[in-house]
């Protein structure tokens, strides 16, 4: 894969990145990433922070900066938002994954997260991957909706090149013509990126489908395939989410996704003991 | 869905399509069907097919005619090619898949085959799909390299219609931008499948990847998904392969990914059990 | 471009395929065919016949076997249909293009029809290709929704390779994730497919956009950019149309495209000779 | 379309935008920006303006920040290369289109560009968009390779929303799996824009197309559909462009294509007047 000095394997197999994030290893640990789309409210935010954390997720999302489509839309709640997760944190121990979308903005925003989120739509937005290169928190790069596994990685390649080791990949679905679900979900691009790259990747079954009936399947398919962990919208009343509502998930079905998936993850480390 | 009558589950979600071929219940046990792409020689397809039986493999896949992108390629053996299959079944007790193209063949092919396949180019060769509606043996449906779920199921209706209800649903990749594997694997048509249709569906991760390094995480993450099954290209000896030699799969890499499946297997009932 | 020995220029740039149907000469002269999408009744056939005859189309089109997504969708008049054809023809003296979708049918079909249809859906259908590659009449093969140049052209050396010399390439759309549009008509075809191959190619602006009100855009832009031709879909009363409804267009607004094609049609021959 | 409400037609087909630069009214003429992919050197840049003012361009195009997949290809020369493009401009006294990559550099391009571009990798940043949107400087919006008609002219609508009414959009060929040309350029959205919006639309045949050999008869085409302008990639000599090689335009080629652009212009203009 060209130019590709620091993301890739570069033939040794064992040097896999290891972020870790409070007590969770991500790269070794299975990590499950959850909470709402966009922050809404205090209110909403804590109570699905209260809600995953009981479940067993060991982190939490939330947006404060939201790109949408139109910009009518409801854009988030900026600093405001930032500031509830901050208390949500506090509230539950949950390091925080939060979007930034603006070079301007990463300095400050790292003051309220754990993990900075680039979302599929500034993948290749490559000032911001410079700025958030020069930083010391994490990365959640999004593979964006059109991108080849070699442009992801090249982009991953900015953010390491100019100094943060911490870029952890993230499938949330390409473009393709189908219909039925919002985006195609590549699962096939996990064991891809480890076969040519040390860094961890994670899948969003949430976006990567847009149905909340197939979202489990596809997160114990996401799992099998060997993903080092999921990221999921839970919202504690999907009734009233103000974005992805259709996607968004209820904390009792969350609570059954974490119990199969914690079942399945055992019997994993099992199944990799077999040769 | 519009216009489906019979493929369509139709709010009866406890009414599934089991099909029975030998000792194997397609649509309740998980099914594994393997073997060369291409029926090449006596043999490459009967010491194949043992290797599979022995690894515990259900069915036998081999080509007899191949519909390759070039008039130059290599077009299978034809009758010799059933005849050979005949054989490798006595041998090894195993039913014997293998694909139709051409519908005023498919009345003697079912002399040799237990199941029909419908390859991907033929998806909406309806002329083909009435002919193999008119038959009784079960159909393997893979889904058009560009289909949506409409599309396919649509196809699946053709067949239904003309008295065949024994149709088995295969993903085997679709097209998109992505060049790293030879087509995107879509597994989350399986749940989608399973939520409106009532039909039974495998997956293909061998055509779907297009590399052979991936196809045992892509079928771990297909049983995982909720397939009733896969269909794995194995050759005895790969670098001899006439056809898909990237993909062909060496007998004990097969052995081994048969061991990892049927431990997953157990795993799965067991995780299915939990709420 | 691997395989292809005789679709291929192969370095004679001057070797252009020439084919004559009645008066015209595709691959010479800028060719329209045009037409009903299906053949539904007499009234319905000779009529439009004779308003695109007096518009100046040079060919009509019309299906008889029609191949649709679902099996309860209006199939086409068989037999029936193709003798409603033969009267259009004695009545207007155009000749006919009509698909036929069945190998089986290729030796009948070709006594009603002047030029051969292959649909986007069979574009594979290796049967059926070899089929019309026997027989004396000239071929239309449209490109699969989801097909390369390279395997469209794969397609036609199958015909060719049969003895048939007299292959024309159809562009009608591909299909992509925009939604405003059908299908995604690709017009940079057209040159590439005039820079490696002999083979004369039109354009099917009908099928190509869906959309009544960009079809004269499209078409002006399909001769611009090189096309030996077009084919439209006609109707002469388009709300009675039993399929593609909302892509027919009414002889009034057919009879104004072919004013601005034919006065288009002056000026790149004067064009042409600019360098 | 959803949300459109100052990017929409809105039914009043009279109303079109035109922006005036410098001589040239977009949306009126037909505009022909041409110049280098990026600006690598004085002489480079100066040469290539005086031969594409020669034959008649009425725009130049040159990057000074150039989007690239690889963090270690050339980035561009930035503020240098933006103050070669104001010699350039000296002395040919063509209009400057460059393109802005970050929003904290709006400001301060805006002093050396005359219209601002906006490329296919940022066409959802909406930070940078709206940037842009408090500027006066008229904005080349590039479309999204992965883009839908509607989710651009939102995206024009992020501009338009904050106050700059001055968006031109340009097609530049959207991601499919054709890999014959670079991407697949998309005409048919020429007419589809003028359909619903009353924004100006150009095509851009060097990156839609990527193969300089289709680039001319993409532009009659880009013409014949009615769009409002092309951009060309010209290069003085094109073996020594550092990026775009392939598609770099040697300036007799354009000369020839400008002859040919204007003869079709003025025929058009007469077909125009044909119903």
């Amino acid at each position: 894969m060209t130019n590709l000095k620091l993301a890739a394997l570069n033939g040794d197999k064992q040097r896999r990145t290891v972020i870790a994030v409070g007590h969770v290893k991500i790269g070794m640990d299975f990590v499950v990433i959850a909470g709402p789309c966009s922050v809404e409210s205090e209110e909403q935010t804590i109570r699905t922070a209260q809600k995953v954390k009981a479940a067993g997720a060991n982190m939490l999302r939330g947006g404060a900066f939201k790109p949408r489509t139109s910009p009518y839309d409801f854009q988030g709640l900026g600093l405001k938002g930032l500031k509830i997760l901050e208390k949500a944190k506090k509230e539950t121990g949950l390091p925080v994954v939060t979007e930034v979308t603006d070079p301007r903005d990463v300095s400050w925003v790292c003051e309220y997260a754990d993990v900075l989120q680039i979302g599929t739509r500034n993948m290749q937005n490559f000032s911001l991957l410079k700025e958030v290169g020069k930083v010391e928190k994490p990365v959640l790069l999004k593979r964006g909706m059109y991108s080849t596994l070699k442009e992801w990685l090249n982009c991953a390649e900015y953010i390491l090149a100019e100094g943060n080791p911490n870029v952890i990949l993230c499938e949330r679905g390409i473009r393709t013509f189908e219909t039925y679900t919002r985006n195609t979900l590549d699962l096939s691009i996990v064991p891809s990126v480890k076969e040519i790259s040390h860094l961890p990747i994670i899948v969003d079954p949430s976006h990567g489908t847009g149905r909340l009936s197939i979202i489990e399947p596809m997160s114990l398919a996401a799992m099998a395939a060997g993903a080092d962990g999921i990221i999921i919208e839970v919202h504690y009343n999907p009734s009233e989410a103000m974005c992805d509502k259709d996607q968004a998930m209820p904390p009792e079905m969350f609570a059954s996704l974490m119990r199969r998936l914690q079942a399945l993850r055992i019997h994993m480390n099992d199944v990799n003991g077999i040769h």
